[in-house]
């Protein structure tokens, strides 16, 4: 592998060239080349997945584990997922503001994506940012997503440990538990602890928990009550985390296949789809569309004749 | 095209053809024949788009709806996604059941989505069964989906008209804001209008707005203000709707054609990577997911080879 002023910025963790290679890999077709060079850097950065619906506290909890591990002596690199509205890009950095405490520390490395465009959408940006950070040296990358969407489980679950954090207020408990974040949490976190429903939150996911048949060997996942503006609960959180790191070593190994799997079919995906659409006569996609809105044909059969065109059989 | 029970009984309305239907379409790879054999007869039903977080009122608002469209002497057919856990799989059931009035009205069909299994996911689930209750001979179908991550924000964006439900509460309008959904709204409809706090949701919506310069000709959503359980707010709402649907028929044909153009991408992509599953040598896959986990390759080497053997050039 060549190499090159940025990837070499990337690999000696220096920040300007981390936020530049995470603009690279989040606009740019570029970024397959500096991927290219970083990876064979990578695997060695354990992945912390945090979700939960909006207003739990999940920046917050981010902030203070942060500190937790840097007292432990480890380097952090953080990507704050947010498919912002453009009528509100500013709140995404508010929260980031908020952080000031690690804005001036060199071993903390703060992000924002708010990606709509990438050709992949957010999951394979994330991944890719996840990568760059990983390259650059960061110990410990935690990916915290807003919402609660198929994208959003998608870059959680594909974390070495997945936080799902939850907290007392209407509807929370119901709305994490709806949008099917309840599989994928390796630790459940009640932040806002110190509120009425606090125990009422966590009474309702150990009794969804209950409900599952889990093997003698299997992970329990833990509920823990955090009220983050304060820290109370974060140094337990830490050890949890921890305490899941060297416990589930072996799915650990399983985990980080699936995700390259997962990748690969993602990359496949999205490389032929553009090989397909340089495949095509000019005009020719837009004529098939043209003819399944008059319900000339149907969708099938158009797709079936702009594959033949495009796969070799 | 060949007729079997099944489309002819989508075809004359029949309750029991319609749901087997959007069960094939769910599940089962014939789907894709009959949607061949139902497509000519769709292109007719008008398709309300409704989302919204977690308990702001969706489902008692569609239920109010289906009521107001039912007096206008119109037939409904209604789908509610909901990527519910597995945990609650009850919950939509429980929301159904509350639009029991409807269940005894031959005009009004009712089905909830829950399919995460679905090869192109829940929004090729969704499209499909929008085009069954069409072909039924349904006047409108709505589309209710839970939850504001992409999956929803194509689903509901794909609507010929979509609705955007807030009510007051804590993070209430943030929530919606944040996920990018306000994009989407053609209207917007603020629930639980008695509750302290309507007021200012409705303001914190037309301040963003205002934020959005518009031609002369363009359609500015309303902000309607709704009380569904008394269903105060409900006709006006359908009025709107219909005002919308009237004055934004140029544009509804444009976003038709767009809607179209957005599945045929979609199954496109879905049978490119069928076809490339099918060329690959057996075990070639799990071969480069190994080597790109012990970091022997890159990703996009790795594509690069796999798509090299499927697609002609």
């Amino acid at each position: 592998m060549t190499s090159d002023p940025i990837s070499d910025g990337v690999l000696a963790g220096d920040a300007r060239a981390i936020a530049r290679a995470i603009s690279l890999v989040e606009n740019d077709a570029a970024g397959a080349a500096l991927i290219g060079r970083l990876f064979p850097h990578t695997g060695r950065a354990y992945v912390i997945g945090v979700t939960g619906a909006p207003g739990v506290g999940k920046s917050t909890i981010v902030d203070r584990l942060t500190a937790v591990i840097r007292r432990a002596g480890l380097s952090v690199g953080i990507i704050a997922v947010d498919p912002t509205s453009p009528f509100t890009g500013g709140a995404v950095l508010g929260d980031r503001v908020r952080m000031s405490g690690h804005a001036v520390d060199d071993g903390v490395f703060i992000r924002s994506m708010a990606t709509r465009g990438h050709l992949g959408g957010l999951a394979s940006a994330t991944a890719d940012a996840i990568l760059v950070l990983d390259a650059s040296g960061k110990d410990v990358v935690i990916v915290e997503t807003v919402g609660v969407g198929q994208d959003e489980v998608d870059i959680v679950s594909a974390a070495d440990v997945s936080l799902v954090v939850l907290a007392p207020g209407a509807g929370d408990d119901v709305q994490a538990m709806k949008a099917g974040i309840m599989e994928i949490a390796d630790i459940f976190v009640v932040n806002k602890a110190d509120r009425d429903g606090a125990d009422h939150v966590v009474q309702t996911i150990t009794a969804s928990l209950s409900l599952k048949t889990s093997g003698a060997d299997e992970w329990r996942p833990p509920v823990l009550k955090t009220e983050a503006p304060t820290g109370a609960g974060i140094d337990a959180l830490w050890e949890e985390i921890s305490r899941y790191r060297q416990r589930a070593a072996d799915a650990r190994a399983g985990r980080r296949r699936t995700r390259e799997a997962t990748r690969l079919r993602r990359l496949l995906s999205q490389q032929l789809f553009l090989r397909a659409e340089r495949a095509l006569a000019p005009g020719e996609f837009d004529r098939l569309v043209d003819a399944v809105t008059a319900r000339e044909l149907d969708p099938y059969t158009a797709v079936d004749r702009l594959v033949r065109g495009v796969v070799s059989s």
